[in-house]
C-alpha cells in the first residue's frame, strides 16, 4: 500500500511564554502549531512517509497559518477543511529546572469540536493507515462519534488502525462521558495500539501493573490487536528525563535500554514522535527491534527541539542511532 | 469629590502578529492589554486621576497577568472579581502604509460576559464618576442589563456618568439585540456622552449631519447631558490619520483645529485616550476649550504609541501641547 | 484549463538586516524566502489559484527549508528537484527614508545554475500556463537553455507562456551572453508579456518612450503577444512611491490612475506581486480593466508587507479596492 | 493582625546580557527590577499576603517604571516616594555552566541613598511586620541610620520585625562604616533573623561552625530573637547547586533534605524568596516544619525562573511539593 | 598630512527603549555606544579617515564594550584611558510621529568627568586635526580645562583645531559655569567652527538673525577661524525633518537647498555627521560647495540608520548624492 | 619580543538558527564571526596580548562587518587585505541534549581561498609568533602553498611558529590533495604543535594510542618541536562534555584533572581557545603546569559562550581557576 497515512485530529495552537519565563511575564507569546495526531503525521512526514490530516478549522488567519504549518512539514492537508467555531487554543509556562510546566487550556468551542460531519469512505480512500488518538473522542460527544465511524469505515476498508491511548481525564470529565466505553470500541477497530499498563487497566478493569502481562491482558481483549508498543519515563526534573521503549506483539516483547534524555528543550510532543518512530518503523520495513529503537531514538531527538513537531530525517535519526553528539562537520 | 474615577467594561487581550507582519506571518505574537473602558482607566491614572477598574476575569495566568498590567497602569483592581470562563482574546495583523489592519476576535465565553451579578452600590461607593461605553450592552443580554444596571445605580448615588457611544454592529448583531433600546436607557443616564451625528442618529431616528445641529438634538432627547465630545477623523491611510475634536454644551461649541496625525504607530485605544483626555480636563477644572484641546493632544499621542493605553504625563501633555516634536535633552 | 500555473526560476533566501540596520550592524539576518518566478506562485496561491514551481536547490537544511517556505505558501513544491551545488543568496540592508536597500549578491554555484536537465513535457503536463521572467536566462549559458526549452515546449503543448521582462544586466554582464537573442526567443513564445518601453527597446532595439506606441511596437515584433502589461514607478523615498499600471491588448490601452504607496515595508517583489495580480485577473476571468486595477492593488499592498511574497486573499483585494485603510473590526 | 508586610530597601533596576552573554557582547539589556526587600514583599505579595514597599526613587521614567513593577507584582506603592538622585543600578553578566556570573554595579548618588527622612510611625502604622536587609544599613551613614530608626519605631510600636543578615563586604568597606555595630543594634530589635553561622560569627565575635549551636549563640546574643533561619547553598556550577534550609527556635531545631537545583535559570533573588516563603509559613500560620519546607521551596522554585521575584502562587508552592516535575496538564 | 583626526570628548552608552516604546514599557533596552567628538570620528573612519579618540573610561565591562565599539568603526583607540568613576549613560524613549524623543540623563560622576590629566602635546602629536565640541566645556570645571588645555596645546603644536558649539543649557547650569568665557577661548583656538547664528549671539553678544551677517560677526571676533559651517533645521515630526546647510568662509558663503528628511530612524547624531562631513570635505580636497553638499549628505543619511555613528562609505555618499532611494541591486 | 602573534587563517561568518531551533526553523539566523586562527587572535588579545590577523575577505558589508569584529576583538586588521571572490559562510543547527549539532558548510569560492599572493617577509616584520592552522592547507592548492610560504618565511625570519592539527577529511577530500605531504612540512616549520596521537599517526604514520608515546613519536619526527600540547575530550551529550588537558615536551609531560564541562552554550572555538590559553602561558612566562592549566580553563570557559571568540580576561582566568561558579558580586 503507498497511500498516506491518515490522521484525524485537532490542529492547535499553543501560545507559550518566551524563553524560560511564565505566562505574561513579558508581553509576548511564542506560537507553535501542533496536536497529538497532526504531530503523528509531520513526524512521519519528515522521514519521507506519505501522510494526511483530516482535521476542521476556523476560516480565518489562524486557521489558515495552522493549515500552511501542516502544508510547511510535508503533510497533505487536501483533507482539511473549515467550519464555525473558534481555533482550538493552549497557553503554556514552559517548564524549568524544578519546576514543572503549566497549561492554560482555551479549546472550547473550537471548530474541530462544531464540526459536524466528515465522508470517511472519501477520506479514506487509498489510505495506507489511519491514526487516531485518545484526545479526540474526550472532546466531546460527538467527536467521540467521529472518532468512532472514522475506525469503523478504516477496518471496513481494510485499512489498519492505530490508536494511541493518550488519556486525559480533565478532559473526559468535562461532560457526560464514558471513556472506557468510546475508547474500548476504539482499540477494538485497532491493529495498533499505544499504550502502558494504565491504558490497559482503563480498557479492561485489569490492573497489571508488570508490563508484558499488561500486553498480554490487552491482546486478549483485544484480538485485532497485532502490536502494542509503550514508553516508561522518569521525570528527574523539568530538563531531564530518562525514557525506554518496548514493543509488544501477540509472540514476543521488545525493549529497549533506558536512556537519560538530557537538556530537554522541549518535551511536548515526545509521545508523538514516539509513534511515529514506530509507525515509521512498521511502514519502513524495519524489524521489530529496529522498530522500537527507532521509535525510543524519535522520542528523545523531539525533547531536543522546540515546537510539537519531529523534523528529523532518516539521517538525524541514524545519526543519533551512531552515537553522534557532538558536532556533525 | 476625591473618589475614583470607576470605569466598568472587559479586559482583553490583544494578540498581534510583530512588527508589520500578518498574523501567523511568524511564529510568534506580541501582547496587549486592554479594552474600551480599561484604556479610559489607564489614561485618566497617567494623568494623576484615582481610578478604578469593575470587571471580571478567569482566575488564570492570562487573567491574573491582565490585571497586574492594570494595577502596573496605576488603576486600582481591587473591584475586579474573578468567574468562570476564558479570556477575551483578540488577534491583530497590524495596518503598514495602503493595508488597513485587521482582526480575527475570540471574545466569546469570556468569564467577563459570563459574569452574573454586581454589587453597584457597594462598587460606586465613593465614586467620582461612572464611565462606560457601548461595548459592554452589545456583548449579550447579561452584559447589557450589568451596564444598565451599573449607571442607574450611579445615576441613583448621584455619580455622575459619562459614556462612550463605540458602536459596533458586529456584536450588536450577534445576538437578539434591541441596540437602540438598551443605549437610549443608558445615555439617559448621563451627563456626558461621547458621540458624533451617527451616534445621535442612531440614538434618536434623526439623523442630522451638520456636528452642532446633531448635538443640539442629543440635547433635546437627553435632559440629563450636559457635554457631548468627539472626533472628527479622516484616514489618509494606515500610518497618517487628520484628526480634530469637538466639545459641545447646551449653550456653546469648542472646537480644535484639525491637525495631521503622521506616523502612526498604534491606533487602537486612541478614542479612549481622547475620552480620557477630556475626563482629565473635567476633573482637573479646565475650561472646555483647554478640555477639547487636552482631549485631541491625548488621542494624537496615543496613536504613537503601542499598546492600547496612553501612558502619557500631564508634562508630557504640556510638552505636546507646547510644540515639542524633536529630541527633549 | 483547471491544472497548475507553473513558474520556473530559482528559490533564493534573503538575508537581511533587522529593522532598518545595515548589513553586520547587529549580528543577525532575517530570513526571508523568494525568488521572481517563485513569488508569482505564491501570490497567486494565496488568491486560490492552483501554482506549481519548478526549480532545483541543493539536498541541505537551507534548501529544505525553501521547499517548505513554497509549501506553506500553497505551492505544488513536487516539481522541484534536488541537485549539487549550494543555495542561492542575497543580503540585504533594507532601505528607510532617504536611504536606498542596498543588495550583496551571493548566488554563484548554486544548484539552479548548476541544474542539468528538466523534462519539460512532463513538467508542463496539464499546466495552465508557464510564467518565465528575464531572471533565469540571466543566469548563464545552462539557464537560459532551460528557459528556452521550457518555453519552446510550453508552445509546443499548447501551454500559454507569460514572461516577466526583469532585466538584470549586472546578471547580463557576468557572462559572454547575448540578452536580446535569448530574450528576443523567449517574448516570441509568450502570449504575455510583462514590460515597458525600456524592456521593447532592449529586444527591438526601437527606442519608443511614449507607453502605446511601445506596446504596439511590441506587438508588431512579437505577433503571439496578446497583452503587455507594466507599472510606471516613482520613487519618492525608500518609504513612499507612486505606482500606476496599465494593460495593453493589440487593440486597446486599459490604464490606472497613479496611487500613493505610503509607509513601505517592503519594496521587494513588489513587480512579481503585479504579474500575479494579472495572471489572477486573466484566469478569474476579470475585465482587462478589472485586471489591471487588480494588479495595481496587489502590487502595491505587497510593498506593505514584510517577505517577498504577496499573502493576500480575494478578501484583502477586495477590501483594499474598496479603500479600506482603517482597522477591519 | 491584618495590616500589610511592610519591606523598606532600595529598588534597583538589573540591566543583564541576553542569553548567556556577556555584557556588551550584543547591543542589548534585559530589564529586571528588583532588590532583596522589594523582592521580598514581591514574593510575600504572590502568596496572597498583604506587603508594602516603602522607599526611595527619582522622579524620572526609570523610577515610575520601577514602582509600576512593584504594582503589577501585587505590592503595595503607596508609601514609596520620590527624591533627588538617580535611579540605582547594576548590570550583570549572567553565568553559565562553568562559568560564574559578573556583575558591575552602579548603585552611587542614588535617590535611595540620598534620601533624607522617613515618618516611621506613620509608615509603619497598622503593619502587620517590618522587613529590613542588611543592604541597606550597608549603604552608608544616612541609610543606616534609616534602617535603625524604622526597627526601632517598629519595636516601640509592636511590629515585629524580621532582618534578613544579606552581608556585603564591598558595601560597608566603600564608606567609614562599622558594620558590627550597626548591624548588632539592628538584630536586637528584631524576633527573626535571617543568617547563618558566617552572620551570627560577625555580629558576635564568636566562630561557631556547627549550624545549631550557632544559633544557640545568636538566642543568647539577641533576647528579641524566636526564629533564625538559614539555607545552606553548595555551588556545583552555575546551573546546579545544592541547597537545603534549617529554622531553630530557642528551643528546636528543624531542618530539611538537601535538594538538588537543577536547571537553574536565574539564581538572583533566591534568598529572598526563601525569606518569602519563611514569613508566608509564620503568616499563614504553617507549623515550623512546614514554614522551613516552604522556605527552601520557594528558594528552589525561584531559580527556576527568570528575575528577581518570586512570582508563585500558594498553588503552584504545593504543586513542587506534590513532586510536579513533568507538564501540569 | 597624514596622521589621524584626533577627537577629543565623553563616550556614553545611549540605553533606548525598543521600537517605538517608552522607557519601561518593555523589559529591554538597546544599547548604542556614542558620544558627539566620538560620532565625528566613527562618522570619518567610515569615510576612510584616520582617526583617533582621546578618552576616559571605567575599566569595566561597559567601559571595555564602548573601546570595543569604536575600534570596530575603525577609531584608533589606543589614547583611551581608564580610570576611576562610572560609565556615562542616557535612557532614551525615542521619538515617533507626533512625539517627540524623550531623554533621562545619567552620566553625574563618569570617568571622563572625573579625569584628572591628560598630556596633550603627546596625545597630538602626528595629528591632522584637533575636533572638539562644546558639550565637554559644559560638563564641569575639570572638563573644561581638559578642552581648553587640548585647543591650546594644539594650536601651539600647529595642528588646526575644529569645535563644534553643541550648546546644552542644561549641562552649563548645572554647575557654577562662565559658558560665554569658556567657549569664546575655545572658538578663539579653532580654525573651523559649527555653528549657527544663536552660537555667535552666545559667543559674542551681537543677535545678528541672518545667516550670513552673523557668520561675519563670527569671523571678525575670532580671526583664527577660515570656516563657520552650519544646518539649518525645520522639525515637521518626530520622522520628517527639513535640512539645509551652509559654509561660509570669509570671503563667500556656500548653501545647499533645503532637503526633505523622511522616514526618520535615528536623528541623534545627524548634527556630528554633518560634522564629519564637513571634516571629509575638508580632508579629502572637495571644494567648498561639494564639502557642504557632503555634510548635508551625510546628515540626511544618518537619520536613515539606527544608532550614533554614520557608518557609511564614500560609495554610499556617492549613491546618495546621485539620486540612489529604490533598491540598489 | 613584544611584535604581536601573527594568525594566519580565513575569517567565516556562523550563520545559526536561533534558540535550540534548527535551520529554517525560525525565519533568523544570528551572525557569529570566527575562524580557527582568528579565534587564537581573539582569545589572546582578550588575554592583553598583541595580534595580528593575515587573511583575505570580499570588499563588502559582509567582509567589511567580520574585519569590524576582529578589531573589536582587540585583534590589529592591517594586515587583512580584500580581493575577489565571496564570504566564506557555514549554517549551524546547534546542538541540544542527546542532538547533535549540524553543520551546512559554504564556503567554496571564498576571497581567501582565492587569494592570490602575500608578502610574507613584509607581514612578518617584528612579528613574535605565527600561528597556522591545519585547516588553511586543507582548503585547496593556493591555500596550501600560502601556509607553506608562511611558515617557512617565519622559520627564516627566526619567528617561532606554532601549529593546531584542525585536521578536516571532508576538506582534504575535496581536491586532489596529499594532506600527509603538507602538513608534514608544516608542523616540520613548527616548535608548537597542538595535536593529539592521531594527528601524530596521520603525520608520521605510527598508530601510537598512548599520548606521551605518541608525543614522543612527534618530537622524534619533528625536531624542531619543542612543545606539543592536546585535549582529550569525552562528549556526554551536547551540553555536557568532559575535557582534560596536556603539554609534552621533549623531557617532560604536565597533565591536568579532567574536568566537567556542563551547562555547554557554545561549543565552536573551543580548542582554539585552548590554544588561545597556551600561547598566553608561553608569552606570558607561566610554567609549563601553569600553562597547561591555563589552557585548559580557557577552554572551558570558551564553551560558555556564545560565539567563536574566547573573550575572558586575565582577571576572568584567575576567577575560574579560584574556582569561582556563583555570582561575583
Amino acid at each position: 500500500m503507498s497511500g498516506p497515512i491518515v490522521c484525524f485530529g485537532e490542529l492547535l495552537l499553543r501560545l507559550s511564554a518566551p524563553g524560560r519565563e511564565l505566562l505574561m511575564q513579558s508581553p509576548r507569546l511564542d506560537i507553535v502549531v501542533g496536536g497529538a495526531e497532526a504531530n503523528v503525521a509531520a513526524g512521519l512526514a519528515a522521514l519521507d512517509h506519505p501522510t494526511a490530516l483530516v482535521s476542521t478549522l476556523p476560516d480565518n488567519a489562524l486557521g489558515r497559518g495552522a493549515v500552511a504549518a501542516m502544508r510547511a512539514a510535508g503533510v497533505d492537508t487536501a483533507r482539511v477543511t473549515t467550519g464555525p467555531g473558534r481555533m482550538g487554543l493552549y497557553f503554556l509556562s514552559p517548564g524549568a529546572g524544578v519546576r514543572a510546566a503549566d497549561i492554560v487550556y482555551d479549546r472550547a468551542g473550537s471548530a474541530f469540536v462544531e464540526a459536524s460531519d466528515y465522508d470517511w469512505p472519501a477520506l479514506l480512500e487509498g489510505a495506507a493507515r489511519l491514526h487516531l488518538s485518545g484526545i479526540t473522542p474526550a472532546l466531546g460527544q460527538a467527536s467521540a462519534a467521529h472518532a468512532l465511524a472514522a475506525a469503523r469505515a478504516a477496518r471496513a476498508a481494510g485499512v489498519p488502525v492505530s490508536f494511541d491511548g493518550n488519556y486525559r481525564a480533565r478532559l473526559w470529565e468535562s461532560w457526560a462521558s464514558d471513556p472506557r466505553g468510546v475508547l474500548t470500541e476504539l482499540v477494538a477497530q485497532a491493529d495498533l495500539f499505544f499504550g502502558n499498563h494504565r491504558d490497559v487497566a482503563l480498557l479492561t478493569g485489569r490492573n497489571v501493573r508488570e508490563a508484558r502481562a499488561a500486553a498480554e491482558v490487552a491482546f486478549a481483549a483485544f484480538p485485532n490487536l497485532t502490536v502494542i508498543a509503550s514508553t516508561a519515563r522518569t521525570v528527574i526534573d523539568a530538563d531531564h528525563h530518562r525514557l525506554s521503549a518496548r514493543f509488544d506483539t501477540p509472540d514476543a516483547a521488545y525493549e529497549t535500554e533506558e536512556i537519560a534524555v538530557t537538556g530537554i528543550v522541549d518535551r511536548i510532543g515526545g509521545g508523538d514522535a514516539f509513534a511515529a518512530g514506530i509507525l515509521h518503523g512498521l511502514h519502513a520495513g524495519l524489524t521489530p527491534q529496529e522498530t522500537v529503537e527507532a521509535g525510543l531514538a524519535l522520542a528523545a531527538l523531539k525533547h531536543s527541539l522546540p515546537g510539537d513537531f519531529s523534523r528529523f530525517t532518516r539521517a538525524d535519526l541514524a545519526a543519533f542511532q551512531a552515537g553522534a553528539r557532538d558536532v556533525r562537520r
